[in-house]
């Protein structure tokens, strides 16, 4: 491979000469031969194109970058958006732990980019961009990490997450109104109980989503607040008067998402509590759909020897041995990302808790495990939705024939004989094999008249 | 021991002469021996007589119960949560997963504390109230029990939880304000940073406080939302009409909390993500405080071999081997606490993605780790606050010696010289071991009257 | 309540006049109101009589100690093993992180209870023996601490997990034995597949515990090691020559369990990486016993709308609305003890990752924690042994039904004719609501006469 | 792209041209668009090559497969292991929980690979080989995808992880000897303690990774423990006699890794416990290396502010806008990768604890996980090593400093005047800001020859 020289504070570094990037960025590369390459997500390369134009322009606005420098180092963060220097970007999460090699890497692309733009040799001693005092100006790794960070987690789970969640939701919410007059057998303990529709259950699923939608809403707002502004330590210096707020109005317009300066810039850079909120959000659609998952995979089991109350669609054949076997790999794999998620916010718990000073280094492996589960959960929904979700449908005979059956039937004659002689006729039917109408009039508690009237599966699932 | 026999559907039981309990909660006794004997937290025990009270006079208004009926279980129910039955719930909470046994222990006694207040004894074979048939009207353990720990988190949280940490947050902001004029050495990375004053490290944990409390405060309204009137499967199956809106309204009346009725029962009873998302708001408190508790823990080290910036109170003598020792001991529960509480989150989290088809049965498990993580979080934020942080004080010389020492404050002068001159200034003073000043001006890149106007600590601290 | 003054050296204290704790005990349980009172384990109460024993005989051996001060000691040690003295530990968990109070707690207690053994009063300004310079003597509590956890997570594992453990596993392996020859439905994704038998299925459940067991006891090893010997921070700083082995030896003696001397005293105070592996083991048992709680739960589902395969014992009425109801609550119990375990195990990882220096501050934490994994997983399996696992009982009619009808014995014809003709059959099969054999024989693609041959359950289950 | 047809039991599918894949891969790429494409760790890939190599060769030997087809079936996995055909396998980690996709992709990626080697056409109709029939014979996914697991871990876990870690461990130990003489003050609670060497220091963090070690060690025996053979559902269908043994047998050798067949089949495809074992090991090395990691950032915090008893390599420029800054980088990385071992242990933990009957769907996952810590453990520790912990030296005259200042040094008088006495030196000299000497000698209590006799931080450090 070909080489050029590049220099940094600590000396000469070779670099290949085809790309882009400077001293520190291969130091990093050399330095962090850890887990896959070029593993840091993309969403936070973005995310720092983003930053570094809205910085560039802002620094030009007041006063303190000059125009020429303002206009290429946005031309260059407009290239990046496109996705023409993907390949630019080769560090990994495993690096320095306020994620200032990234941030470097993003300095020194631009710089060296816009000096080619500018009609410069890579090759030239002289840049004429610093990457240090002019792109990264008003700014440090301290505040544009977790800046990055943010505007990536609230991109992605904003334009991603939640209408992926949303199309399970309205789909569940569709089969929620179409089984509406399907009575079916309830299940407490996995043991038999009293009827409900197979609606009403799959409302309870609509429920879980409509609340786990508002936790993530909710948890998006403290996403929205950016340190950016703060530079090293949260107190802003080397920065001008008013460019916390004017960057932050600059990235919302950008992004046309509505990020705000954070309230306090010393929280911004110590803590990532915003994103442990979020992480815990994600934990509770987690948990969910770990629920509705499991239902879905036990309601469908079967053909013959399971549950079996709704069909699911058939994929894939489900056997490498057993010929003709269909199986739920749908909820396996939104469960199997469920699990994911769960211990994913674990990670992000952990790493938030260790914070020291003014400084959270646990930045990287915050924003990849935040931005992983945002990720899966959006595809794993919308996956479960389209290949199962949307096309389940009852299976009437199995469902009728349960009911017709189930003993917890008995649970309306409480009112009109008590409790306790209502479970002798239960106890009965149960042990000697009876329907409960014959228990129930072997015993004398209930006339046949006043049974058919009074045990009604249809009149025992409420007024919804 | 003197025993008296007592029925249920299943048969006799010898149940302890003196107890009001019967033949259910006697069974769970023997069936359960798990752990600490009688641990279903106390919170629950209240709420249940909260509920009971509320079912009661719902169910008279309705016209259901006889109103001597109700007011009997109303008058004992006074007396539970007055504390003169606390000895009548020996169960445990690795029970039933319902809770059922729990909400029957609460049944028995009331109908036979009941019996005997309407002048009957507890021997007599036919009591004047029912368990079943009478106490638990309008019931089901599926619908009480999440009710029940709902009521007890929601009133522990905002009772003693949330103005546990808000003590410590005006103590900590009160610091904040009066350390506002100490500039001090910052540290990124755990290594010599620009500076900041100590009232804005303190803000920073400040913040933290507020938004967690912020997110606390969310996380109830979703506890709020009540699951009686569900019944055994959120249909609702026996209850007269208008049950679920009343008795909410009526539990508010009693507790003074805003509670309301659950906008849908199946979700309420099947999944208990309200309480997963009030665990992971107490999860962001405690990674807050690990990492305010480490902050503090390390500022205040030494007396002599440390970083010692702040004093902290001597509470007791620290070691048993170490004469005059003195340690952060209250920052260790607290940190303590904070583990604890990330590790019962985890606990919530896997229960609550448990739930199968109509019930989750992993209610007891939850409740009480939920319940546990507030009363620490309560308990250790006010121990920590009146035994620690309203006691700190700066250091001042060490903090001075530290500041005048510190190269960062070459970062001052990126601005004049560019970030690479200044990165040459500060590596000289490293290696020569110079002051900054001397490095600066031996290289000629600044004049000792520049140096001394723009390296200025108090000029490098933001305007707040 | 009455009070006497005891002194310690940062000044005097009222103390309960009857009570033998002194000041630094005092103190504690003044500025430690966290959580329930004297929840300190009862454990780590009587391993410290150990310690204090055996440090007191072996300090006596050494000569530094006199002889009546090591008896009396001794003779002390022994009426708190013997229960005596339970009233006289009132301190918390959360505490300092090293356990020092609870350390001086012991040796207050064992020292005024030696004076008062001797013939003095409470009151007396003089004591006759030191709590710091003769109970604490060539101890510290950083080793002192980890070496009562120690003790007591060995005794209690060894003597009540392994046992309870192992009993579960033994009828687990009876029942499979019993179960040999009960051929029934395999269930894979919870879909019907090739058939095994219930023996089989239950055997899989004793390799776990196996597993499990054999983990537990290595697990085991690394807890044998204690710290004592090492004092403040490892080093042996005042401790006669030989201690650490003779004191190791001592208590080994005392409680009949092998314990030895740690290699690395540093580690052993630093570190608690023997009780992370403790707590490790028991989070895999935890793992195995949600998976076998689930599979009981789920086969005895039913009685008419589940799977049904199994009868489990009925312990108690299942529901306080719905008459005859039968749960499967003892594995409700089993299952909350295992997440309960599964967060315990994260809890007791994240605070042995917190050491900082000479010395981890969670010891407290730490303890509870994995004590409490020991005691609940013990009492569990007891519980499920006992009151379910011992009474299951195949239901044969169900078990052959299914049997007959699944599909996917259709397998047992892929070495005949293709996995691809096999599909074939079953989809027809499915489809067409037909016998395997009818469609086999419809497609023609087996004789009736091959068929009855090769398609037969019982061939299908393997030579075990 | 161009396409051709191909066929499963379900029917026709298109799929690229170029691709030696077949229908049921392209149709699990189609219905599982979740996360990053092509994701399923080549470890597993690599793994199944071993696999199907050994099953069909086997198979030949037991009579059961045809000598040209084995040979080529073994031919095209040589060429998969010599990484010719990484572009094969598109399939993702969230697939079905079998892992069933992933095993028929190795089955078509063979069939077909064989099929051109023997001279035919991706387009022909009729391939020579079968996937089911030929490649998969005498296995099932339910088999073959826990053996690829344990094979993948085994082989990383053993050839890359236990490599790492010990590097690192040896590392430490040469400097623990190398510091063998450099006394230095002990911090316990992060405060001042009583001296050890720097070297005592250093030997924790190693006997903490012979631990580590040692349980990695002990974990992968139950690894070593390979499902095939048990096919379907543990009972060995569908296989020739004595074909467990001998293909366990054949893995062992063409790994030369100690692989045996499982004692019980329906243990290993219903419960993987021995990945949560091998997790546990993980996270057991993580808490570990926390520690450490913490210990050494904190030792080198500074340079001016901070500990600084030790020097770190400066590897790279620490600040974007700090001039000379250096971080504790590898540090940083290594204790996020800790945090992410310590997530990655609960998903699979939660992952573990969901199997269902005769089959745990959450392969991948818990396969991914467990990779990924092994895989990250090593690289990390490699990085750490070379990077950081190879050019750890001492900062003397800090750690002098420290010493001399050290109010500890006390508790050698203990034993000499009583820990009281002791206590009023240590903070006389602590009020006073005196040395402990004049504080001793003005109180009395010592002479200026004993004093300088009996405080010694030399004589303070034990025999080590």
């Amino acid at each position: 491979m070909e080489y050029r020289i590049e220099k940094d504070t600590m000396g000469e570094v070779k670099v290949p000469s085809d790309k882009y990037w400077g001293a520190q960025t291969e130091r990093s590369r050399n330095n962090f031969k850890i887990g896959e390459p070029a593993n840091m997500p993309k969403e936070i390369i973005y995310a720092f194109a983003y930053l570094k134009k809205a910085a560039a322009l802002t620094n030009f606005e007041l006063g303190v970058l000059a125009k020429e420098k303002a206009d290429v180092i946005a031309k260059v963060c407009d290239e990046i958006l496109d996705g023409k220097h993907d390949d630019q970007f080769p560090l990994v999460i495993w690096q320095t732990g306020s994620g200032t090699q990234s941030n470097m890497n993003m300095n020194e692309v631009i710089a060296n980019r816009a000096h080619v733009l500018l009609g410069g040799k890579l090759t030239d001693n002289e840049k004429k961009l610093s990457p240090n005092d002019d792109v990264n100006k008003s700014q440090s790794s301290n505040d544009t990490f977790p800046t990055a960070m943010h505007i990536a987690a609230y991109k992605l789970t904003y334009e991603t997450t939640l209408p992926g969640v949303q199309k399970l939701r309205d789909t569940l919410k569709q089969k929620s109104n179409d089984f509406k007059d399907v009575v079916k057998t309830g299940r407490t303990h996995f043991m038999d109980a009293t009827p409900l529709t197979l609606g009403q259950e799959f409302s309870g699923y609509v429920q879980q989503l409509d609340n786990g939608i508002d936790l993530l809403k909710t948890s998006l707002q403290k996403v929205s607040e950016i340190a950016l502004g703060g530079t090293a330590v949260g107190t802003g210096l080397n920065t001008p008067k008013g460019y916390a707020e004017a960057v932050a109005e600059k990235i919302e317009k950008l992004t046309g998402l509505p990020f705000v300066t954070a309230p306090n810039k010393f929280e911004a850079l110590a803590a990532h509590d915003a994103m442990v909120g979020l992480s815990s959000a994600f934990r509770r659609l987690a948990v969910s759909l770990m629920k509705i998952g499991n239902d879905i995979r036990m309601l469908s089991s079967g053909p013959r020897c399971g549950i079996g109350e709704i069909f699911i669609p058939e994929n894939e054949p489900g056997s490498s041995i057993m010929p003709g076997k269909v199986n739920p790999t749908q909820v396996e794999a939104l469960t199997m990302v469920a699990a994911q998620v769960m211990g994913n916010d674990v990670t992000v718990g952990i790493a938030g808790s260790n914070g020291q000073f003014e400084l959270n280094v646990f930045k990287p492996v915050m924003a990849a495990n935040v931005l992983q589960s945002a990720r899966l959960l959006a595809d794993a929904c919308v996956s479960f939705n389209d290949n199962c979700a949307a096309g389940i449908d009852p299976n009437k005979p199995v469902i009728e024939g349960y009911l017709e059956n189930s003993l917890m039937l008995v649970t309306a004659l409480n009112r009109h004989i008590g409790y306790n002689k209502a479970a002798e006729i239960a106890k009965k039917a149960y042990r000697e094999n009876l329907t409960l109408k014959q228990a129930a009039t072997d015993l004398g508690y209930v006339s046949e008249e006043d049974f058919d009237n009074w045990v009604d599966p249809k009149k025992m699932i409420g007024e919804g």
